[in-house]
């Protein structure tokens, strides 16, 4: 006698979850013979009944099609609800009555678990469910399966990231075409890899909550997303990507936790200069990377596709395939103590930063006495040539150096209308 | 009451089998919180039982050295056997007695599992056990997990990587340090990235080992080890090296897996000219790396360390915990069909091919002639200055041509002393 099917849930049929039904079906024989029963989906809840959908009609029932959520998170036939919607409040919602009626949960949600995620990990944990989230972070790259399986005879001691596609591909853009933020950003919203609305993406806030649950996997506790500083890519000038690759750099922008020596964390997502030769740098357009180091292996890299319909779905595939095969996730450690955030004041870097200084004799030499004065060692200088008279862009390497120290000088700095005339720009350097 | 621990035994200590019993005493604590209850050691088999051991008498009670397999084997408290002793015929004959005796099993050893794998799966399978083999590839890189798990919803199209770190130090250091091959190979061996007997890594047999069991997950079939066409690094010169550099290449001996449209694998490992461009070509010393291609992601690359104590035991302990969880790694495909593995004779690749020509007029426009009229396209061609009357080194980069079309004109050109003088050298160029 055949084995009754493995009967999932959809809540959401964009682009996401059209993904996901058309590698369900494409991948049916295959799975079916992994799992030693078929998946089914049972049903798909989605916001707009009456909307035609060509491109999935070959893939499920006509009948899956429903506009009520409870038709999954509270049908008893349903194993495994996978949350593709879209959201945070809602999705929430769904997620916790599917854990409470005794399913599985699979999700491609960042911003609800980064935000929620502590909440809905407790009540999976209660009910003896879980959650799998590998489509949340990096699309394609199996990054939590990673931390949280291949890696776990590991301390992990630094992570840095490129997570957010649509960032990545306007510094991309800025850098190869020698384009403004502007027109980098319009260009990827032409071409489908950035929203009508990118602040999400653009402030750093999509790659902070990706962050959030790396962190929470490698710190082995939760990490609240404010606890994470953030800064976004939209000061990125193109004269800060020329002078960067004038002295060897490209500009990224980075997730970042490191481990310090007592066990506290350092977790920010800023612009970066990261050294062309280094392999994040070479990262281009939408794809993602993450690069970490543990205390057996080293170093280990991985980079792949970061967003777009297939690459997410191929990643909540697998978590069906997981959960199926009742797999399940390492979701905690031993103590689940919360390590001390160290605050970015205290986090010490070399800085890129570039000065407008007016075009006075010996201005140069009272600006780099200012930073000397503020124990802001000077590395390297840079002036290209101006006219006469006009503010002249000048750009300083420093050594590393507490963040604070930084922050300070630049505030007072500004105000020194007898030296500056015109931006003054900070972007800190990834050794 | 606390839980009663995971009894595991290990067969062999040396440097894997330390590493292994370091780690799961450092990550002790998380381990145990994750599992519910602690990893314990139980026994471990050594060769020679009256060898002091200070480096691992902190990780494991006194009494737990034996010289006897069975009492790993044939022990009822173990659950699971870690098998890192090397060799193939006994480690087989242990995992088989493991497997029959109702264990898991968890193995470094590539070359049992290349050569006898189907029958060692198949006993698992018939038992209802398990073999996981994560550490046998790449060291460090959970690249079976990813293959088996991770990217289960894609057909993998393409597969090419470094996974032999002995090479790769070697094809390295000649580039860098511009050492020949039996300099290179000297300081790898005292550098202890080389065996004192090579043979096995520079042939290439340890790759195609390799690469046999990554086709095994992605062909989703038993790809015997002598289907695998098979070259190593030994004729590999620094002036090869040199000159791939200048035309923009770097040589690495790669294991390759293409699938072709009709569903048959061409499998071949060999040395391969790959662009400095390319990431794969950036990898450098010991380290090992694969680059994916699947049907949902497109391209996907990671690397790390690809040997040494830790590396190798960080995925040991990977798959210890994998075990003791209970995920069963996914063994084998709906159908089971073996592929069909293209010959080498039909794969058709660019090459680099060196000759070295006599110093006569109009040697050079007869040996393009004769590529000429054997249907091999000449792409591009470098001679450097030569000393008058000597023979001159000429360096062809073809177009795509079929594999046997180029080896039976370098093997009716070898006899051609009214051409040459010198030898003749062909490396594949991987695009």
């Amino acid at each position: 006698m055949a084995k009754s099917p493995y009967q999932i849930g959809l809540i959401g049929c964009g682009t996401v979850g059209t993904g996901v039904l058309e590698l369900l079906h494409r991948r049916r024989d295959v799975l079916a013979g992994i799992l030693g029963r078929p998946i089914e989906v049972s049903k798909v809840v989605v916001r707009d009944l009456e909307k035609t959908r060509h491109n999935v009609y070959g893939f499920v029932k006509p009948d899956v099609f429903t506009g009520d959520p409870a038709d999954v998170t509270g049908n008893p036939e349903i194993e495994l609800v996978v949350e593709v919607a879209g959201g945070v409040d809602e999705p929430l919602q769904w997620m916790k009555e599917s854990l409470s009626n005794g399913k599985d949960v699979v999700t491609a949600n960042k911003a609800a678990l980064a935000l929620h995620g502590d909440e809905l990990f407790q009540l999976a944990a209660s009910s003896k469910r879980s959650v799998y989230y590998e489509a949340s972070v990096a699309a394609a790259i199996p990054i939590i399966e990673i931390l949280q399986n291949g890696l776990v005879a590991n301390q992990i001691t630094h992570l840095s990231g490129i997570l957010n596609g649509t960032c990545n591909y306007i510094l991309t853009r800025m850098e190869e075409a020698g384009l403004g933020y502007g027109e980098a950003l319009e260009e990827a919203q032409q071409k489908g890899f950035a929203e009508a609305d990118p602040t999400l993406d653009v402030s750093g806030d999509d790659s902070a909550h990706k962050l959030a649950l790396l962190a929470r996997i490698i710190t082995h506790s939760h990490i609240p997303v404010e606890k994470i500083f953030t800064e976004g890519i939209e000061e990125i000038t193109a004269e800060d990507i020329a002078f960067a690759a004038s002295l060897g750099y490209r500009i990224k922008l980075l997730s970042i936790g490191s481990r310090h020596e007592d066990g506290s964390w350092d977790l920010r997502v800023h612009p970066s200069l990261v050294h062309r030769d280094e392999v994040l740098a070479q990262v281009r357009k939408e794809v993602n990377a993450v690069q970490v180091k543990g205390d057996a292996i080293g170093p280990m890299l991985v980079y792949g596709s970061g967003a777009g319909s297939f690459p997410t779905a191929s990643s909540v595939v697998a978590d069906i395939v997981r959960a199926a095969k009742g797999d399940r996730p390492i979701m905690n450690s031993a103590n689940g103590q919360s390590p001390e955030i160290v605050s970015i004041d205290r986090v010490a870097v070399r800085n890129y930063i570039r000065v407008t200084v007016l075009d006075l004799p010996g201005v140069l030499g009272r600006v780099t006495s200012f930073f000397g004065m503020k124990s802001i060692n000077i590395q390297s200088m840079q002036q290209p040539e101006a006219k006469h008279g006009q503010p002249v862009p000048v750009v300083l390497v420093t050594h590393a150096v507490e963040d604070e120290v930084v922050s300070r000088a630049l505030d007072e700095l500004r105000e020194r209308t007898d030296l500056l005339n015109g931006p003054t720009t900070r972007i800190r350097i990834e050794d």
